[in-house]
């Protein structure tokens, strides 16, 4: 008796024997090896394309010929005549074993891909999204043995794709009759199926094979910024990311005003509600629209927010969050309809899952962090920090994590500065101040050239120099300091003092030029005594709660620090040791993780099991509330200096010790930073 | 060693030797005795009254002195001087036992108490709904373990009524956190737990304990009218009654037309889905006005209704159902909230459950007909039919259950008949005719006297004489043939055929006056030929559907018959069974059931658990098309005559054999019964 043929598949190397006739798709799904298929075998979707290898594989101990699988037949030539098949391709569902065979399963075709992020220490991301695309064939109604569409629906996804149950609601239902007969009983429907016990839901249908893919949102609505990653459900490819400006400033720039203004206006949260929900209906239009898709295929929504944007996002009144003890409404995951959330632009089935919250201070934005950079997972001690409107603070190892937020403001992210304005074109990045001419040369966002360079005016010829963004103002303030303009305690010196006349009077404080274009009418880009003092309270918040975590633990010192936040990765490490913002740790342990909330949101958009990983890990991190605890306001007085201390220097490869200058000025209480509110 | 108080419970005969100092409800709780409490025996609820009764008590072996209880306390008193409790009834949560003792639980102390229901027939209703209120204490945030309000009341409600987990929607979550400050942390909130492995759905909360109620509505949604029975869920008493035609009607009278509207008007189902649910706000408004209740405490609804009612109150278009094979967009029960429906007036979190429909042209009206008469339960052959528009009819017993749906047209309900009219005050609603004078006597709604008998003016004198409703023109025809004015074909003749000045001409055939007030400037109320015509063809519809179950059973007679339907329940059986409307059986083996379909709905919003069963059941019934049985038009076209055969006087006891009168008129096509379009 002649033994059945032998088949391996690479990568995986899974192999088994299969008797000669079956196909491929077969046995790989015998095999449980991940080879997709939308259409289950019908030879029509194409997503089981596979190579077959010839030759000699000693390490498999085979030798396969081009006998091995079946011939190329009319329906394979038909695919590629219609798309083009790459050289070597065959479809899974029509190759037929007939010997021997090695078969890869490329990337592509594979349902679990591991979707490639950029920085190396990051997590992976499989591919594994709670919404996919079946395609079935739903028997015809028969008047002798009557059931309801979605009934026989229902059983063709049990029959043909051993989906248990399934549910749909009106609006599902008020297009199922009409999209099957348009399919001609063929039809392929989007499943929504989440990590909890709720049985799928039909998502959307569509008459025949549906080829347009599903999209979803990854959003991390912040109070400043909401950025939306429009990301493909199968490669997890992020196709296109946008972000606007958080249309709630003008109720107030931070949290807490934001909740003053309920506490003042009682009710007024839904004019708040209204106008983000809005805003990410704009977002959705208009990222699907550069994007080029159907704004109805994007059918699942992640949002990451801190506690008072998730309430206001919701609906709900937030002022619980404005006092103690800081009450969430609810701290799980939220598990919602687009149209219960008034997200009218995507698809009105599209589902919204919301990360849990942590705290009332710490939100669903630091769970994502926790998400995305695991400290959970760390064996050295790492410190994450988020920074934002209101900075997230993450500190742990496999040991413990602990969480705390620490109200920064606005003001690294350019709001409250003169200059100030948001990352766009533009706007000054990276600033350098010569130590002896105390001459400034900068960067704008938009161009790579220095503002010394030659051909620097043709390329910013367009955009203009607009203005500072939060990365600019604080590589301003530690390169004044470390230029001698600024003294320990954060007063900018007189021209008389500082030697240069960059230094100009501005009331009883003192201001630094940086960039004058007045003449042509253009802006003069300045750092006032008032930036400086927003500075210094923001870097002393961050830094008082990143202290606290430590005494929680009962440390000195980390060993490494992650800066995350849509704008963490655009600080220059050295010019945030120069300020304080973080505590001191070698200048290479300090590494960027990019938006960490945002990358949070993807994943739990891409891989379903992360969300219940999540829900999971928030009730093992330590909430410490900083707004009760007498160490953060010690620690936060302590740090408003540059710097607090000279010890850090050694630790500072290439930084000068910091001149240890102190001017005096006649001002009065206004110039020295206070502790802004809570937010 | 004492043994401990034996504490014996009636009527349940639940016993058990339990400490002295314990509770009765916790007794009560220990052994399962039915006995209630909404607080949790904190004595603030008052619903766990329970009757201590002393003496001797021979049959349980026990002599009951007056110290079996603990001293009546201050709970008690202060609960006995605010509200007053009856004399004897103590608080089981307050009264511990001290020695052997028997207590009686009252019915209304009872959580599952029986509903009475007037038919000895009828299956008991034992109440059970989704719905229940439940008071918890929740615990107080803590900012230093931190948890949203949610996840507090899900926590209390796990330990103190243990509740596995709850769901919240938004609009819920907008009123958690003031409403558990209001009431200081106690609250009652009501849980909706259906028979599936959804979590409990929190539907409402209220500050402290909530003692105004909780309420369903029953909606029996017809072609013609819709009634709705608002039910209190703790006693399931129906506390108020109430009907209005459905609006629908200006789209169509019948079904069929309705279908034929859409077909027209593409898209034109969404009118008639906005009109109906408009139609059931205005219902709950003042169906709650006049049970002086706040509408909010509606938080159930159950409809049953027909397969294009059903599709036209969900949204969904309904011209699959207007042709072959009739397929629905759904056959199961739908479980919806009020807001997927538009059904503003009750609350808004309130839930909607649609009884499972059995086929295309059979709904969840025979659905509900099914569960309130079980058929599949009865040992003989049981006929179950319900008049209405639409008739839905069941035939079976315990070894099988047929169903089938007839399209007998409106005239049933009094519509499309000339004096036609609902079934209201001063509607004519029974007849007799005098065999020799041929002069008839009738009665009205809304007063007990005939015609005939003294006082009836001043009775009817309010009301007037405003019509014939649908049982009124059964008997009219029935007593017309009986009274020889009517030959076997359905004619009536004319005066000198019929001796009676009261067979008027009318065009080319003849009417009979039944009442005349025009000299008043009342109506003149009489029979036409077209009202004989459209009885007839009523008639023939349902007995054709009843034949073709009994041809697929294979017999030619049924044990009992069961006349349902909001109007069925007022037919006489005697002049149904004259007008050949069912099949022969002995008179006193036809019951009537009342609306039937109403109760099914009744049942299913006092007893969760019957929501399984008939989800169960609707897929063991037999479902026969009759628009596609060649044998359904051959026993309609012999169903029209009055009667089709003479063998079934013997059985009529009391009834004399009809006159063999045969009328000659010149009239054309017009006087002979067609077959209306189905609907």
């Amino acid at each position: 008796m002649t033994k059945d043929p032998l088949v391996v598949f690479t990568p995986s190397g899974k192999r088994g024997h299969f008797a000669a006739g079956t196909p491929v798709l077969t046995a790989a799904r015998q095999l449980g090896v991940d080879l997709d298929s939308v259409c289950g075998g019908r030879g029509i979707c194409s997503k089981c394309q596979i190579t077959p290898a010839y030759g000699e594989f000693p390490k498999h101990g085979l030798s396969v010929d081009e006998q091995a699988l079946s011939d190329w037949n009319a329906v394979e030539q038909r695919y590629d005549d219609k798309r083009g098949l790459k050289p070597g391709r065959r479809l899974g569902c029509q190759a037929t074993i007939q010997g021997d065979v090695v078969i890869d399963v490329p990337p592509e075709s594979q349902v679990h891909k591991q979707v490639i992020r950029k920085a190396a220490s990051a997590r992976k991301i499989i591919m594994d999204p709670a919404t996919r695309l079946y395609f079935v064939e739903v028997e015809e109604p028969d008047m002798h043995s009557p059931t309801g569409d979605l009934e026989r629906l229902e059983r063709a996804l049990r029959e043909q794709w051993d989906i248990p149950a399934i549910q749909a609601d009106l609006t599902l239902l008020s297009k199922l009759q009409s999209v099957l007969r348009k399919g001609k009983w063929q039809v392929t429907v989007a499943l929504y199926k989440d990590h909890t016990d709720a049985p799928a839901l039909v998502t959307d249908i569509w008459p025949g094979l549906h080829e347009s893919g599903l999209y979803g949102l990854a959003i991390d609505l912040g109070s400043t910024t909401i950025a939306a990653h429009l990301t493909d459900l199968e490669s997890g490819a992020v196709v296109e990311s946008s972000g606007l400006m958080n249309p709630q400033i003008r109720f107030g720039e931070d949290l807490m005003s934001r909740v003053s203004y309920v506490m003042m206006n009682p009710g007024g949260h839904t004019e708040m509600t209204d106008v983000v929900r809005e805003a990410i209906n704009d977002l959705t239009v208009s990222i699907a629209q550069d994007a080029g898709i159907d704004a109805t295929l994007i059918v699942e929504t992640v949002v990451v927010c801190n506690p008072v944007m998730h309430h206001l996002l919701l609906g709900l009144d937030p002022v619980e969050l404005g006092q103690a003890p800081f009450a969430l409404a609810t701290s799980g995951s939220m598990f919602l309809g687009a149209d219960d959330m008034g997200l009218t632009q995507m698809n009105p089935r599209a589902r919204i899952y919301i990360l849990p919250c942590i705290a009332g201070h710490v939100g669903a934005d630091a769970a994502a962090v926790a998400l995305s950079e695991e400290p959970g997972k760390s064996k050295d001690l790492v410190l994450i920090v988020d920074v934002g409107t209101n900075a997230e603070i993450l500190l742990g190892n496999t040991e413990q994590v602990l969480a705390c937020s620490s109200p920064t403001g606005p003001a690294f992210e350019g709001a409250q500065i003169s200059s100030g304005q948001r990352a766009a074109p533009g706007a000054i990045e990276r600033i350098e101040i010569d130590p002896v001419s105390k001459t400034p040369r900068f960067r704008v966002i938009g161009s790579d050239l220095w503002s010394d360079e030659e051909g620097f005016d043709l390329a910013t010829a367009t955009s203009g120099i607009t203005g500072i963004c939060g990365s600019g103002i604080i590589e301003a303030v530690a390169e004044m300091r470390m230029a001698g303009l600024l003294d320990e305690s954060g007063l900018i010196g007189s021209a008389e003092q500082t030697g240069t006349v960059r230094c100009e009077a501005d009331g009883r404080t003192h201001s630094y030029l940086i960039h004058d274009a007045s003449a042509d009418g253009g802006p003069r880009i300045t750092v006032t005594q008032g930036d400086i003092r927003a500075i210094q309270l923001a870097k002393a918040a961050l830094y008082a709660g990143a202290r606290l975590l430590m005494d929680k633990i009962g440390v000195e010192h980390v060993d490494r620090v992650v800066l995350a936040g849509a704008f963490g990765s655009h600080i220059s490490t050295k010019h945030a040791m120069v300020l304080g913002m973080i505590p001191d740790v070698e200048l290479d342990k300090v590494t960027s993780a990019g938006n960490a909330a945002g990358t949070g949101a993807r994943i739990a958009l891409c891989n379903v099991a992360s969300r219940a990983e999540i829900e999971r890990v928030v009730h093992e991190i330590t909430k410490v509330e900083t707004a009760i605890e007498p160490r953060f306001q010690e620690h936060f007085v302590n740090a408003s200096a540059i710097p607090n201390s000279v010890d850090k220097f050694p630790i500072l490869t290439g930084i000068v010790p910091l001149p240890a200058v102190k001017f005096n000025t006649g001002g009065g209480d206004g110039d020295r930073p206070r502790r802004r509110r809570r937010g």
